[in-house]
């Protein structure tokens, strides 16, 4: 070669090789991923199916069987075992660690050796009818020990006597009517209230205020029994033997009475039995119909209005006290239950996040019974521990949630969401600082009919999304989609084509996570028609009667219903865990939010008169609405462009959505209810059960007509239409690109 | 060639192209970095650097001169027409925007036409001897108008007559004192009382309480005079014309008196004046000590103890009143202040943050003073300018920080506190969750001496490193770093061989950030030596002689001393910004926790009889300490092994450090203080400005002596220590590796 073109050679050949060597290093350079981190899609959704899929019925019926065959109340050595139990089937499930968390609480049982009772005596004081000590007990149930007799737990010890007065529920519109229009004081007399409407709490408050001395709580027929059923265990409708349990305090979210705001330690400072919250100071007991006849039978007084009759073959009058033929006749109440500090179990279950440890996704329900807990809280129990061995299943599989995972068995919710929210305020600040979303599970059946869903707005897209995977339960609906089915029997109103989902009230475990630390929150179970049954609750609720059996041989013969709640609540689980993004809607809150202002409006209109007197108004509330509208769109549409190729972007859009829930917490609480903090859902004061939105603005408005003052009444809607304002603002801006 | 030769050679060729390639595409893979924020240290270093050695003393000086030619009382046009200007500086300096946020909120002003003062009225009424309406104006500024004359911001209106009283300085024991020891009842007469020790407020809220119709305070040379020093102008001390203005809240840290919890905007309900929070409900007024002589001098009753006499030529008799020779002169308050929602300007700048634009860091500082501000508080705003100027310099290099930096000019810092508050309530939800880091910039410098810095423990580590980068700015100490020259001057103690750090207390706008908020905090300014020099603050404090040429004078001639403040501020801001990492010490945190158990412990142990009645431990204090020791030391180790390109991993535990004194708030607040949340530091209620470890369990301890029922004052102080032990054993958890 001349030495030109060798020159030339070797110019070309050190282009080819510079070109070679830097196409190599382009390619290496944008072959290789940014983040080790990148979402792997599909591979989760799979995970999803062979997660959903692995919840079978027949294993539900047999987790629900095993941990119904003997009482468990909380503190007894039996609830203990169950929750040794279920701490050792969790780890065998796989879970990376299971721990068993103690308090020591205040609980209530009723003294063995006195029984609790309520006596018609005569002018002597004998005792000339007394109500049962005890339900009779179903078949199959004879020998078992350590069944509690039905009884208010926290009553008051005492044996008042006097005249009865009846108060229909016992609401607060109830004792109004009955003061402002049948003038009848309650002062020193022993009220009557059926069961139903609102939370029996919330009765006994009503009563102490009105000045009663005891108070006695009913089931009546027409709000415990379904037409064309029979009682137990024939049917699923409550025997005339048969009461409801239940706690009578008045906590508004302190939990355990004595260490309101504080993990009950070892070393936690423990108030007088005195200065406890919610602590009723007046006696109270629950009886079933049948010694209702007997107690209501022979009052005198008023015949009352026909809504405030029942279906007792009574004429229900009001008293005080009975007809002139009995006169000399009074109710004595016997009433010696204790409180008492009482160890309690929670059991918490974890699966380590694999990406983001710090984030995490609960699924809690409680584990305690009053009895046998047939349906409240076992058929919720037995399915998150379906959910557990699921989850299991797949760790096994080489799974691992981006997101911690945390499975609770509460215990004593029975006696004011008590182990839900000791462990919420021993946690609090890593709750705070960490919970992505809180799902709970409490009884998953309550009637036949179809799913019902109670949550946080934003996450009304998940639960569409979700049931839309996942197959109808109802016979004769093969390949309906458990959101057809459900969309079939219970669509929301006129303004949305899509299946009702409703707002959080309180009277289960999620109380502390969501009303008082603002995690997202929401809760699933199977239901009845609301349209056409119009009991409370079910019919056997709190009684000796919730068995395994009635729910094998009624509600849910074939274990498909308690599946498809299973995969409901698991599938929230799964996908608030191990989605990339989290599938929360930020959107929806914010429709959700302009309705609530509508209707909380529309509350307050009905009294146009005074509004306009003392210049009330809603536009900074409307107007905070707006703002948070736009800034949730634009949000939205940053979450559209993101590049989820970079973690550290992604956990910033994450935090803003985990927070949004987070920011409508006011640390000053609702007014005289300091651990009620969410400005947007609690329940109204007047009902524990009843979530209200806006319920700063609902109680005052509600206030309005019981005040002596309406001025100083109006000025307290104006100031909380103003925090409700400025709520919102100040939601809004969490949701706005940061700096 | 022959076809095999051209075979190999093909082979060969390809071989090489191949192995191009892939080098170029290892080369190409290994070269890019697996993250795009992977640090660049010493990048940062260099800029830190730089940021420093842009802030010049010959700057600094015309920012206070600038800032000090008018008087700018909050709410005046003036105060407004320098914010704009700050608004508009700020922009040219560089930063990403720059805005203006107004409140309404309660100010308090003189009525201009009825003067405020104080009489001496003989037994018909005339008035023998009135204080003087306003100070003597310094030479230089007397054309200037809208100087207020020294008042009470907040005092109520009215013109109380009656006996003096003195009672020292007015503080709890003062009047302990008085009642227990001296047996004299104040119901109905007016309290002298001399300025120093504690906040006026407290002051009267004492006379309040003990029944008080009215409260004078005086500068008492004792407590505002240096030893040989001049008077201003020949030197720096106060006139005897001179006269401490300021507010006479109790706010326990609400802001704005009619909000609140809330920003003070249009829509934002608003109490009434009766419910307004810290509102005094008596008179009270502020004199120098030549008008406090003709007060004095004629008092009669007892001869107080030693230490309860000033520097007058006075006996300084309690009373009740005048002696015998003037007994039927009496004292005479003329009060005419009205309360009126003002609007006020917080300018608030920004750069955003490149990788974390939702982690703030905060540098803020009020802008209002009473008069010119020379040193309160335009010695720190003009340091504050000089940090914005030397920071837009950098952006315009190319630096951008780590995370978002906030430049505050709080409004109506002097009365309440204000403006930093409303914006801390306005942006609460966003702080709670993105605030890193809240530096203030109050008054840079009160003394000639030394640095002086108040922090969180977890910056304490960070202060020490920053001052040895900074050179000392006093004269002879060339090549002495300030971390020396302040060493040498306020060793800690025995305990530790290191400048003294103290804690913080109250007094200036950190403190919704900090004890609402549970944001890391820290002050730092120029200061005097305590030992020798025992004067509250500095002479001049509040008075008209604070002028730009009393620190040009006698502060600072070089303006080095501000300089120094500057890069300190400054440095932190830069460090708590820029650094991958966060520059926060938790191991500094347990230790300090564990010093201030000890010495509340040793406070208890003053009742060594009561503990053992009453059966207070503090072991379980002592326990979560340790707790969290562990915790603590288990962190810092996991940030020794920390993947620094990993993100996430950063992020999460970055988050850790962030949070940490987040978990020292309870939302339940202090008792009776729902706004301070911060269970380890708070001032006690008996004097805002002095910062209190375990303020709980302190104001308990301290309360026993004023009991009634001393078992019930023990049993707070143990509910104290449990809800300490509580929060110090929560914040131990949020140091623990998640999940």
């Amino acid at each position: 070669m001349r030495r030109e073109s060798r020159l030339i050679w070797w110019i070309w050949w050190i282009v080819v090789v510079t070109a070679l060597f830097l196409l190599g290093f382009v390619i290496g350079w944008f072959a290789k991923p940014t983040h080790s981190n990148a979402e792997n899609n599909s591979a989760s959704n799979k995970y999803l199916r062979e997660f959903l899929d692995e919840m079978q019925p027949d294993q539900i019926r047999e987790h629900l069987r095993k941990f119904t065959q003997l009482p468990h109340l909380a503190g007894t050595e039996q609830n203990l075992r169950y929750a040794e139990q279920i701490k050792k089937e969790w780890m065998e499930f796989g879970l990376d660690s299971v721990e068993m968390v103690p308090y020591d609480v205040l609980l209530s049982y009723p003294n063995k050796s006195e029984p609790n009772y309520i006596s018609i005596i005569d002018q002597l004081g004998n005792e000339v009818f007394n109500t049962s000590l005890a339900e009779p007990v179903p078949e199959g149930y004879e020998n078992v020990s350590n069944i509690v007799p039905p009884y208010s737990a926290f009553s008051a010890k005492g044996q008042p006597e006097g005249d009865l007065v009846y108060v229909n529920y016992g609401r607060t519109e109830d004792f109004f009517q009955l003061q402002r229009e049948m003038n009848i004081n309650v002062t020193g007399k022993i009220v009557i209230v059926r069961y139903g409407k609102i939370f029996r709490g919330n009765k006994v408050k009503n009563a102490m205020l009105a000045g009663a001395k005891g108070i006695i709580m009913f089931s009546d027929p027409a709000d415990y029994w379904a037409a064309d059923v029979q009682p137990y265990p024939d049917g699923w409708n409550l025997p005339g033997g048969g009461a409801q349990r239940g706690n009578v305090l008045n906590l508004n979210g302190a939990g355990d009475p004595l260490t309101p705001g504080y993990p009950a330690k070892d070393y936690t400072y423990r108030f007088s039995l005195e200065d406890g919250v919610g602590l009723p100071k007046i006696p109270v007991h629950p009886i079933g119909f049948h010694d209702a006849v007997n107690l209501l039978k022979n009052m005198g007084g008023q015949i009352p209005p026909n809504n405030w009759k029942g279906a007792l073959n009574v004429s229900y009058r009001i008293g005080p006290g009975f007809t002139d033929d009995f006169k000399s006749q009074k109710v004595r109440m016997n009433i010696h239950t204790d409180n008492q500090v009482t160890r309690i179990y929670n059991v918490i279950g974890r699966i380590r996040g694999a990406l983001e440890p710090d984030r995490y996704v609960i699924l809690g329900g409680h584990r305690d019974a009053w009895v046998f807990g047939g349906i409240d809280p076992m058929s919720g129990a037995a399915v998150v521990h379906e959910t557990v061995r699921s989850a299991g299943k797949l760790l096994s599989k080489g799974w691992r949630p981006r997101r911690t995972i945390i499975f609770a068995s509460w215990d004593a919710e029975e006696f004011g969401l008590v182990g839900s929210t000791e462990w919420a305020e021993d946690n609090t600040k890593l709750l705070q600082e960490r919970a992505v979303a809180y799902i709970n599970a409490d009884s998953a059946i309550e009637g036949m009919y179809t799913l019902r869903v109670d949550c946080t707005p934003s996450l009304h897209t998940l639960v569409y999304d979700l049931t839309k995977q996942i197959a109808s339960p109802e016979d004769g609906e093969e390949g309906v989609s458990l959101y057809e089915s459900w969309h079939k029997r219970d669509n929301w109103t006129n303004d949305r084509d899509a299946p009702r989902i409703s707002k959080l009230g309180s009277g289960s475990d999620f109380e502390a996570y969501f009303i008082r630390l603002g995690i997202a929150a929401g809760r699933a179970r199977y239901t009845k028609n609301k349209k056409t049954e119009r009991y409370s609750s079910y019919p056997v609720y709190h009684s000796v009667y919730e068995t395994f059996e009635i729910v094998e041989k009624f509600y849910d013969p074939s274990f498909k219903r308690l599946q498809a709640v299973a995969q409901v609540r698991g599938g929230l689980i799964f996908l608030l865990a191990d989605s990339q993004l989290l599938p929360l809607d930020v959107n929806q809150y914010a429709d959700s939010l302009r309705k609530y202002a509508q209707s909380i409006t529309q509350l307050a209109q009905k009294h146009p008169e005074e509004m306009k007197m003392y210049e009330v108004s809603f536009d900074s509330l409307f107007s905070a609405v707006e703002n948070f509208t736009v800034a949730a769109r634009d949000l939205h549409e940053c979450l559209q462009t993101l590049d989820r190729a970079d973690p550290l972007q992604v956990r910033i859009m994450n935090d803003q959505l985990m927070y949004l829930e987070r920011a409508f917490i006011d640390p000053l609480g609702l007014p005289g209810r300091p651990f009620y903090r969410h400005v947007i859902f609690a329940p109204s004061s007047h009902n524990k059960y009843a979530g209200e939105s806006f319920p700063g603005i609902y109680d005052a408005l509600f206030d309005i007509q019981n005040s002596a003052d309406p001025e100083k009444a109006w000025e307290e809607v104006k100031r909380q239409i103003s925090i409700a304002a400025f709520t919102v603002h100040a939601a809004a801006m969490t949701l706005t690109p940061p700096a």
